[in-house]
């Protein structure tokens, strides 16, 4: 397995290969790698002949006030993970070899940036949506794996990768869960014991709506009050939002139709907790 | 010649190329070829096995009152021009394809957008910026050449390339000119015969002031005056910047240390020409 840490290395290789004719999986991560990722891994590895991985935790989507500088960073383990999984190379570059003296460009995806996370962390998805950019141009997969746990951010970048006419097909991974339906997370080690036993309750509350929908309920609004409820039965967490919106656009659903996604985040104490549950109301025969 | 008319078409013949080894020259135009134009295609024939042309008059770069629908097309000549010069393929989709409904992303450079034609225009260089992100994505080119005449955009698209990692090098050719110095451009037919005439004002400003450097004078602001003088010996010229500048941040300069460039935008009725003049002092042996 090789590690490639600067730009020029990671573009020189994906180019030799598909001179080769060689087709090239990517998995874009910020390491502190879990099941959820090897999921991913896995699903590349059995789709393309190469798989790179790129590990990079990327300052600029990080907020001033948030755990940039403790987020979980383990390389060694991740390359561990990595090799056992068959993964081809892995692109850890630095944070300077990313952005260089008098780096300026910003992309932006404005319309779906606006909403939800976008709402609660200002620059995020202009730091996410300029990265991905980067490393979808230096990776030139022929298909790229995101988890759907960021549902947001796989919405963001399916449309900017359109808009920009970036390398690749994207595909969509679901969530893998903890058995008690927790969405696995690199975030998750910052749980105390009792934080981690009451975070369940994002995932009950989606479920929660879920049924309603598949009980007959349609009305958005009645769905979000009675998710609401259910995270507020856990007294240590705090419902952030908590909405039942159209998978597309991610705009609030009055009505449901025929899909949706319940979108939900909650704090408990300074960490914040994301998941969400797509809806398909299948017709009657 | 290939005429390409799709975004996917176009993606699927470089990606063939690329595979059998060939290397692709690449110019980016809005068509109405000049002999500007033709100085581009020729170098990119002498540097890379096979060229492509793109011509797209990319609407989100004008402003809503600018001229877009007068900017002039003339697709069959253009194709001419390419053919007898040796292009390969020529690129020319249409807004339909290039910006698809939902579209929504934006590239930014805001540093160097924000000055001189930035100033101008407000959202030209955004919608620059973002047509040459996905036309590079597109072309994949080994190299790309744009024309010193629009120095700031040329600027701009080395910044923005190394930014985001875009495929290929990027080259800027020589501005070709009438033999009164008038750079060429698709936008001088709109001048009247009398406007014509008087455009090389701008041209005589810019090697009044390069002149001026060469005969010691190191102060900006006496170039930039210099400049304005000479521009306003045409009364139907107005001058719109004339400015003495740092070639690589387009920051204007107190005092000219070695290297320099002498940015120029008139405007003559409702037609604005741009041109400029870099400037380099040789130190004395």
């Amino acid at each position: 397995m090789k590690l490639i840490r600067t730009t020029s290395a990671m573009a020189d290789w994906s180019r030799r290969l598909h001179r080769e004719g060689v087709t090239i999986g990517f998995v874009p991560t910020m390491g502190a790698l879990h099941e959820g990722h090897r999921a991913l891994i896995r699903a590349a590895r059995l789709a393309c002949d190469a798989v790179v991985v790129s590990i990079f935790v990327n300052p600029t989507q990080f907020g001033p006030t948030e755990d940039l500088a403790k987020y979980p960073r383990q390389l060694r383990l991740d390359r561990a993970l990595c090799a056992k999984e068959g993964v081809d190379a892995i692109f850890a570059p630095t944070a300077g070899a990313m952005y260089q003296p008098g780096f300026q460009t910003i992309v932006s995806v404005p319309t779906l940036a606006r909403l939800w996370e976008g709402e609660a962390r200002p620059h995020h998805f202009q730091g996410v949506a300029t990265v991905v950019a980067k490393l979808l141009s230096l990776v030139q997969p022929d298909i790229s794996w995101f988890g759907q746990k960021d549902f947001q951010q796989a919405a963001l970048v399916r449309q900017l990768a359109k808009d920009l006419n970036l390398p690749g097909t994207l595909r969509v991974h679901p969530t893998v869960r903890e058995r008690d339906g927790l969405a696995l997370s690199s975030r998750n080690v910052y749980l105390s014991a009792q934080q981690r036993e009451a975070a369940p309750v994002l995932y009950r509350a989606l479920q929660a709506g879920a049924a309603a929908i598949r009980g007959g309920e349609r009305r958005g609004a009645f769905i979000q009050r009675l998710m609401a409820h259910v995270v507020k039965t856990e007294r240590s967490v705090t419902p952030e939002y908590l909405a039942v919106c159209d998978p597309s656009t991610l705009e609030p659903l009055q009505t449901i139709q025929r899909h949706a996604v319940l979108l939900g985040a909650v704090g408990l104490g300074t960490v914040r907790l994301l998941d969400n549950m797509p809806v398909t109301i299948r017709p009657k025969s």
